[in-house]
């Protein structure tokens, strides 16, 4: 019923429970599995970082902590859903706000369902917050599910 | 994967959806369904009313036009289930505030999937408004897909 099943993954233990719902989605569907870890760019936390810094912060330098660390998280999201038991899984690393990037990104592949953690998050557990998972409904016409 | 998915229906189309993609799911794990439609009770309107036109309305009256309303709704949520090829399907009714009656009731028959419509829906089309999918999501920790 669902062919191209996407999920937000920020390393979390909502997004976990969410990356485990969405590969037994996926197995039962024969469903693509798309797994996106969205950080924040640069150039809004160097909006904030200008602030106390000024602006001669090595942007540099943060981008790509920032990429790395999605990276490893994306590929932790996959491996994942691998062990549950899904066969097409890729991972994706996207800089952005979270809510609009990953619509943009499920309208980009033909995403026909999201799937996103919210519980037991806290800003200090996971980044993606469950007001996020809110926004996301509010961004799209996509079939969301909510762990 | 599921078990027992409740579908909240509300005769819109928006809640037509989420009972045709509730059903597809039910018969991809083999889940029963039961389908819900939420009427606000008649105390919650004679507050209202009683602002306009005194204490002294026929409560029953318009009690047993809300209820009647909803069985209809909810036993065409039933057979729009059955004709998606859902085989265990159940249609009830409560009165109450939609978000929280949901939410108890999916707890009451031990669901752990819900889902609710939330598009192209109007107050004028269906009263069961986005907002109530957003309520739902953030009073419970039951899986909750949003069409």
């Amino acid at each position: 019923m669902f062919k191209r099943i996407l999920v937000a993954y920020d390393g979390s233990r909502g997004a976990d429970a969410a990356t485990v719902k969405a590969a037994e989605l996926a197995v039962l569907s024969g469903a693509e599995m798309l797994v996106l870890t969205v950080y924040r760019h640069h150039s809004m936390l160097e909006a904030s970082l200008s602030m106390v810094r000024g602006t001669d912060v090595d942007g540099r330098g943060l981008d790509d902590t920032m990429r790395a660390y999605a990276r490893e998280a994306a590929e932790a999201g996959k491996a994942r859903a691998r062990a549950v038991g899904a066969q097409k899984v890729q991972a994706f690393i996207k800089g952005g706000n979270y809510a609009r990037t990953i619509v943009a990104f499920a309208r980009e592949k033909g995403c026909d369902l999201i799937v996103v953690g919210s519980r037991g998050l806290g800003s200090s557990e996971g980044y993606m917050l469950g007001s996020v998972s809110h926004k996301v409904t509010s961004l799209t016409d996509t079939p969301i599910l909510v762990i």
